[in-house]
């Protein structure tokens, strides 16, 4: 295509055809989409030599564009990677269908029988930064829970995801499901996400996936409903009756296991008696291991932690940091998290129910973990197979975002010539 | 209060309180929460004498506005009405609480025990107009999920809401709950709505209450997440397997019982086969009830059917009017449904189970009736206590909209210091 296109036009059409095969996707059997999933992880496989020599030329432009090592690593291709998207794509088939399950059921005086099943959203637009693979992993979700998608890859990954998109395109016709239920937006023109963000006609929510800047704009800009997060700032709160042999273990994992995802912890709270009296090891294994940490007054007192300031709390680095406070007691933890949080993932080490009972009361965050790493804030520990990303709204799918979270529902109410007095 | 004071930073107040409270209700206990509801019932029963004072100054200030009958009908308050108002606040109280109820709960591999919990919402904004009942049911429904509510009723039934939310207030201190937990706007000053709908910061979900006009201002300029419907267009299709017997009941309790709410039936589609075979005596009981059908060209030749045009299809009449046309078997009704259903409540008719399913797949309305009446449509009838109001959009709540749609869930994570590999 060349860039005198009419942008706004495209997305208009590719919207009205993702409506019309959404149509369709509603009442398509479980089996025939679990068919198209699987021809699609055999056509990744048996066209992986294509898929790679796409990549090659990604990764030229990305060379050309001065792409960091970290964003290249992200973009690259190997057999090895394409092997992780077919076992996606399988593992994806083989869940549970979630659409037209019953949610509840019951009868009422008036003889009415009234069924609340589970259905397709419609058309879910995502929107995501280099990784290639999410072309595959997000057709393939929203595919199962029977809706239609819009894929907008960035532009870096432009000509692999397009040849990963051919491959799904291979399973639905495959399984004579229509084409057009999962479409690649054919330009790398920035006008298009613009378009998808305002397509409220068409589209029914929009999933963005990348780094601060991209959930940002569509959070700000979008007229369609967004699920996601916009950061995770994640927060371990070290209570008076924590354990410390698992405090050590799971501090260490939360930060350092990978930094660079959204569930990695960026703060500590540190009850203040449990301090005084067991002090903190924890935070001399994050100093060993490289991490730079950077605490309050008390914290400082140990060699090595730097001073935070006012911008440290509510902080989210994604890297080989944390941040580090005392706090009076849970209450003082709450408070913090109150202001602070950014209600993706907080965990509470104690060995007291209690107060982690007060704790999961009062903390409003999508996910709170009691003695386990955040590292765990993520759809396949989860058990929910591959996930399309994790959600911080209060608004339908929250935490992790599944098939079953692409599912919307409606009630069923069978009667025999009922009428209401 | 004055007309010139600062309406943003009124209502940035109010939000402020909201969300304060939001946070002691998120954790106050059902009881309490039951003590709230049965305590404010008995102080509205109580000061009756003060509420039908304040309704006679709304009836007077209505009647200076030249309001229609029905208008004036909706504001007027008696002890009878008083009397309803009580028993539906009891009625709430006596629900189970909707908030820390587990709705899955399971265990991983890794060792970690997940359970989905729910949570209140936060904040509700509730934007209603003349009837001064829905203060109460409002303000009850959304105490009992555990949120902080903003109400903003309607200038004509200004006096008779604020002395309804002094009973509501009354309840809240009684049980020992902040009284920010339920707040009225204490202005007429239109500007307020334009506030609430976009004071994101504060309010969680908007919920309007009203006719198109409100809904369709609320819907088109809100930033916050909506919870309505802006048109019920319920369509009754008659299947060529319909029972005859059956159809006469359904049809003309679905159009005439109340014509004025949202799940009035405002149009019939005709299997071309039943009719030729069977004809539309089913038109005749309306024509008879004094209801005006209007036909497409078949259906002229029954005797007082008037022309229908084309305004007439997707058509939201709330009046003794009905539209009616043949149609070419279910998937003719299905393809008329998906250009003119408004997704509120679609009923089929027939005693072909088969041909009910295919209706119940293809067809994405909130609420699908099989051999019942489309004024089943309603959160009373559903068995769900009072209703807040009927939502159309696919995003978390959806048909009815009761306490349990009022709430959020988040997820609860237990390990051992378990730790991610």
């Amino acid at each position: 295509m060349t860039d005198t296109m009419d942008i706004s036009s495209v997305m208009t059409q590719i919207g009205r055809k993702a409506k019309a095969a959404s149509a369709q996707l509603a009442f398509a059997s479980a089996d025939v989409k679990q068919a198209a999933l699987e021809s699609a992880a055999d056509a990744v496989w048996a066209r992986r030599a294509e898929i790679i020599a796409a990549n090659v030329k990604d990764m030229e432009y990305g060379r050309a564009k001065g792409l960091s090592d970290a964003m290249m690593d992200r973009l690259m291709l190997d057999a090895s990677r394409i092997q992780g998207i077919v076992d996606g794509l399988r593992a994806v088939a083989g869940q549970d269908d979630p659409v037209g399950k019953t949610l509840s059921e019951w009868d009422r005086p008036s003889g009415l029988h009234i069924k609340r099943i589970t259905t397709p959203l419609g058309v879910i637009g995502v929107i995501y930064e280099s990784r290639p693979n999410v072309t595959a992993d997000a057709g393939a979700l929203c595919l199962k829970a029977g809706n239609a998608v819009i894929l907008r890859g960035g532009s870096e990954s432009f000509h692999s995801s397009s040849a990963i998109h051919a491959c799904l395109v291979d399973g639905l016709k495959a399984a004579g499901l229509p084409r057009d239920a999962i479409q690649l937006v054919p330009t790398r023109d920035r006008a298009a996400v613009g378009e998808m963000l305002t397509m409220t006609d068409y589209i029914d929510v929009i999933v963005p996936r990348g780094g601060k800047g991209l959930v940002g704009r569509v959070q700000a800009d979008a007229r369609v409903p967004v699920f996601a997060h916009l950061e995770g700032i994640c927060h371990i709160y070290i209570d008076t009756d924590a354990d410390m042999q698992k405090t050590r273990g799971v501090v260490l994992n939360a930060k350092t296991r990978r930094t660079g995802i959204c569930g990695s912890a960026e703060c500590l709270l540190i009850d203040r008696a449990f301090y005084d009296a067991h002090g903190a090891p924890f935070v001399q294994d994050l100093l060993d291991a490289g991490v730079e940490v950077r605490g309050d007054e008390t914290l400082q007192s140990i060699q090595g932690v730097i001073p935070a300031n006012a911008d440290d709390w509510g902080h989210e680095y994604l890297d080989m940091i944390i941040a580090a406070k005392i706090v009076e007691g849970v209450d003082g933890a709450i408070e913090h998290l109150r202001r602070y949080s950014s209600n993706h993932t907080d965990c509470i080490m104690t060995q007291n129910d209690a107060t982690a009972d007060r704790f999961f009361q009062r903390v409003d965050s999508a996910i709170l973990m009691h003695n386990a790493s955040t590292q765990f804030a993520d759809g396949g520990e989860f058990g929910m197979g591959a996930e399309i990303g994790i959600a911080t709204g209060k608004m339908h799918a929250r935490g992790p975002v599944g098939a079953e979270q692409l599912t919307s529902f409606k009630y069923i109410v069978v009667g025999d010539g009922t009428t209401r007095p």
